[in-house]
Formats: C-alpha cells, structure tokens, sequence
C-alpha cells in the first residue's frame, strides 16, 4: 500500500509535463501510464547519480502500486515528490506522491521496491556505499 | 499484495500476444506495460459483458499493484489468469496472475481495486444485479 | 517525404524532454514514438488556439511520415520545430524537423496532413477564418 | 507515399489484436500507434527468419509513413499483408495494409524503408543471400 504523505514531506521533487497520448479513451491519464510517469520520477532523480550505469549492478523493481485518488489530464504539468522509506542491504523501497501542478493534495501516490542484482547471476547484491549514501539523502 | 494462486485455481483466462515494442532497453516487457497487460486482460474478460457500455456507469481503477516473479520477454504469448477476490457493494477486487505460455508458476500477479460510480457525480453507486451475477462467476 | 529545411526556417518550436520508456530494445528512441513526439508538438501548437476544443471540428490526420536521419536517445531534451507548408480549404499540411538539443541538423523530419471535418458527418469543412489565420502565422 | 493494392495482392498476412489502449482520446486507434501495429507486423514477419538475431546485422527504419483510410478502434482484430516492394543492396521497401478483419479495403496504408547496417561502423552493408531470398518471396 502507497504511503500517503503531505507535499513537504518529499525530498525531492520532477517536474513531468504531460502528452495528450497519456489521457486514454476517457480523456483521463491512463492507469498504466501513472505507474510510467512514476518510474521515470524515480529514474530522473537516480539516473544523474550513475544508478543506470551499463557496467552497474542493475535495480530491478519487483513490486509496485498505485493509489489513485484523483484523476488529472494532459496539458497537466506533474510534479512527483520521490522519498525513499525503506533502505535494507539490497532492496529500496520508494513512495511516491504525484500532484497536479501546485496542488497540496497528492492526485496518485505509489510505491517501487527494487532490489539490486548481479548482472550475470540476477541474485541480490549489497548496495555500494556510494549510492547508499545518496539514497540516504532520500529518507 | 497481490495474492499467490496456483494457475488451475483462476475462473477465467484470457489470451495475450505481447509486441516487441512491450520489451524496455533491457530486453524485457517494461513494468508499466505489465499493469496495461493485466488491465487489458480485465477489460477482454468484462467487455464482453457490457461493462463498457458508453450509457453503463463507469468502473474506476482505484488501486493497482503488480509483483515482479520472473521476466517476460517478447515474443511471449501470455495468459492471464482473472478472478474475482472481493465483491462489495460498488467496490470490486481482481487478482490475475501471468503465465509465460504453459508455464505452470506465474511471471507476474497484480491486483485491482474498481469502483463503480455514477457518470455525473463521480460518486459510488451499487453494481447492477446482472453484473454482479458475473462478477461472482469469477470467484 | 518530409521537407529539410534549416533550424532557423521555423517559425515555432516546442520543448519535448523524452521518457526512458521512449527508447527501445536497442536504446534508441523506438520509430513510431517520433511521429507520438511530432503529434505531440503539432498539439502543442495548436492546442492553445483552441484547435483541439470539444465543440470546433476536429482536425483529423489522414496522412503522416518521418525521415530518421541520426538516432536520438533518452535522456535527450528535444527540440521541435513546427511549420505549415500547405493550406488549403480543409487541408494542412505540417513539416516538422525534431533537433537534439542544440544540434544544426534535424535527428529526423516529418510531416502530417491534416484535414478539418465536420463532427457528426465526417465530411471535410472549410477551416475557419480564426484557425486560418494562426495558421499563416507558421508559415 | 504508401501504395495502394487490394487484400489479395499481399504475399503474407499477420493477425493483431487491438488492445483497449491503443485507443486515444477519440476513441480510435492513435495514429502513430497505426506505425507501432504496421512495425510489429514487419518484425513478426521477419523475427522467425533470424532478421533479429543479436548477432545479426541490424536493420534500421530510415523512413516510414502512413495513409488513414478509415477509422479503427478496439476490439478490433487486424489483417495486417506484408510486401517488399524494392530490393537493394542494402535497402528493402515494405508496403503494408491493414485491414479490419474480413474487409476488402484497407483502413491505412503504410511504407517503410529500411537500410542493413553494420553493428559496429553503422554504415550499410549488403543483405545476406539467405536473407534476401526470403525477402524475394514477398514481393
């Protein structure tokens, strides 16, 4: 279950503008398509630090979710605050929250667990102190 | 948590080819596209039955939620397994498990959570009888 | 075939930052997700004429292609920029160049006709003279 | 400009399902989703005769477009016929139609061209016999 906090609460915060291909035959964002734009929350604030490396052990999400508590619509310009509140020896887990433009309360909130692995073996690996260290700044 | 079920314990099964463009830059179906996989497998199993209908009052997703066992990769042919795991009055739980072609454990399980409101107000309403008969043939 | 054209021979350009998921297996950005990001700057375009209004008549696309001329990637910030090479009565045609950043040269070139119709008949109608008159501005 | 050919004239046939999101905000399949289906329809004709095999010489889409004949939505079934219609060498042009299940007219009409590179200089190379002689069979 996504955890539901208030938007300070966030260390850190994308901005993701909308395309008119997000809204599906309801002219909403699709359903899919938030667990998308959350992904890429998470991979925007990861991806500066080398996490996405091709010679660093990858981090696999193996659980994710989405609450969906209120619809938001392309031309929305998203902001998704990204807070790590679980960091064990190999896995992370994120909550996310995403709100439309400058309101308070969140639109979606979700969580990633990812678990980082070996490249040849696929079993899990301890995180290096580097970017332990950084998901540190995430709590 | 999405439940853990044996693939003879699903009521229905629905029948998916993935496309190469489902695979991510890691050669595997990418996250997102699990969860549109899976919704697209509760879609095939209620369209049918006229709970898409453009005058029927809309079932919205209000949770979602996938866990990652193994990868899929196309050309896979996917099945996905439905059932229904809670029937309230205008809430609905699906769980579904995927199945790379035979195989006998599941690739990926996910929930969701649907409710059915009224098109104006946007508030819950009950499930139609003849809909709810069907919901629990997929118990 | 998509006209080439230099970056300073269009009159407007759009701001697109791609997604991961944008790229593909190879790590690119996969071939049809180019004409999705040329829709999208189009509608970028017109979209806040009032183009896209649920009660004007809708600009229907009828034919589109693109030249892909060097490969583009995520995390690339791009840059389209939107020109109108033909305007007819119901018709328009779009030349677009999509450009990496600052680059001199277009990654790739596309074009789209459009043609205007009317809502319940689907038959084409003249654009109006508001519409028109934008449309001289992109020229 | 893709080319205009009745159903018979295609040499070989793939079969796509729609999925619900293809559809856009109209309620019709997106238009450069139409490309993703016509690629998807190239790849499933090539992937079996090894065309992707990762140590294979890749071969890359330089240009593609599309002509929209008529509206497709979900749930439809599509005909997608498959042609080469040149045969460099190093560049084949495959022209496509899609068909909305038994129709005799196609909905759209597609080209792509595409070139064989090598893996490490990425300039063309010439097509393999054996590939080329597959590729003759559909002309």
């Amino acid at each position: 279950m996504p955890e539901l906090r208030p938007r300070d609460a966030y260390p850190v915060f994308q901005t993701l503008p909308t395309r008119w291909r997000d809204n599906d035959q309801y002219g909403h964002v699709y359903n899919a398509t938030y667990l998308e734009l959350f992904d890429e929350a998470m991979t925007m604030t990861l991806a500066p630090q080398g996490f996405l490396a091709p010679d660093a052990p990858p981090m696999v999400v193996v659980e994710n979710g989405c609450r969906y508590l209120s619809e938001v619509s392309w031309p929305a310009i998203l902001r998704i605050g990204v807070a790590v509140t679980h960091l064990g020896r190999s896995s992370v887990r994120f909550d996310m929250g995403m709100f439309d433009g400058e309101a308070e309360s969140p639109s979606a909130t979700a969580h990633f667990v990812t678990v980082t692995i070996d490249r040849v073996t696929r079993r899990p690996v301890p995180i290096a102190e580097a970017r332990r260290a950084f998901l540190e700044t995430l709590r």
